[in-house]
């Protein structure tokens, strides 16, 4: 990430942990040509890879399907001026495996909006990269 | 956006209003080939562009200036399963006129980092969309 900022760099199962504490994050993908953005809650499979669920015929499966996203979490307190962010890069799959499809209907998350035959992607955790911002004004 | 999931689309006025009620936001955009997405604090101007602040030198000046970058900002409630998210999509810009700058100072954002050399990035409110999710073990 940017180098030159003040923030401080975290390691993969610094980042994971964080991650694992959020409920909801953000895909970052191509659509279109542009970059598009869509706020999920997830949640994050054994493997440390991130799960959602979504609905077979969406806008997102047909979006994401094969190709390396970024999945976006982060919590800042403005108070403070603190905070952290994570950012885990890797390929998006859907998951089309009956016993994992099955494992994940009992295992993986909820959906927080109504689904219609329920389609769970994973996106790979290849890279995992955070940042946790300090308050500057008292630290620096 | 999505138009099967359940969520109430907004119209621009209601986005950017509810875009001036929060502090941070996520910069979209395209990094090394490969989707790429910082959390920044920032400000709304007064023809509701959005304005970041950083340093001169950052990675993210060279990555975003004179390109068409996605601004995502949110709000959720993990209790209620329920909030909102505007996506503003629009080109990004290093503002480089001295009167302008000199402006930007004294009525654009502070960053929450330590800033070597002041410059402002616009992102042009090209493209307003925004969805609210209700809680729908209630509604739905």
């Amino acid at each position: 990430m940017l180098k030159n900022d003040g923030f401080r760099s975290m390691d993969r199962q610094e980042c994971l942990r964080l991650l694992a504490k959020v409920p909801v994050g953000r895909v970052v993908y191509t659509r279109h040509a542009l970059p598009a953005v869509l706020p999920v809650n997830f949640s994050l499979d054994t493997d440390s890879s991130v799960l959602l669920r979504t609905s077979a015929g969406s806008d997102l499966v047909r979006a994401v399907d094969g190709v390396v996203v970024a999945f976006e979490a982060d919590e800042f307190d403005a108070g403070s001026r603190s905070g952290w962010s994570v950012v885990v890069t890797g390929r998006a799959t859907a998951v089309t495996d009956p016993d994992e499809h099955e494992r994940l209907l009992r295992t993986g998350p909820s959906s927080w909006m109504p689904i219609q035959q329920d389609v769970f992607i994973r996106i790979e955790a290849e890279m995992v990269t955070g940042r946790e911002l300090t308050d500057l004004r008292v630290t620096g």
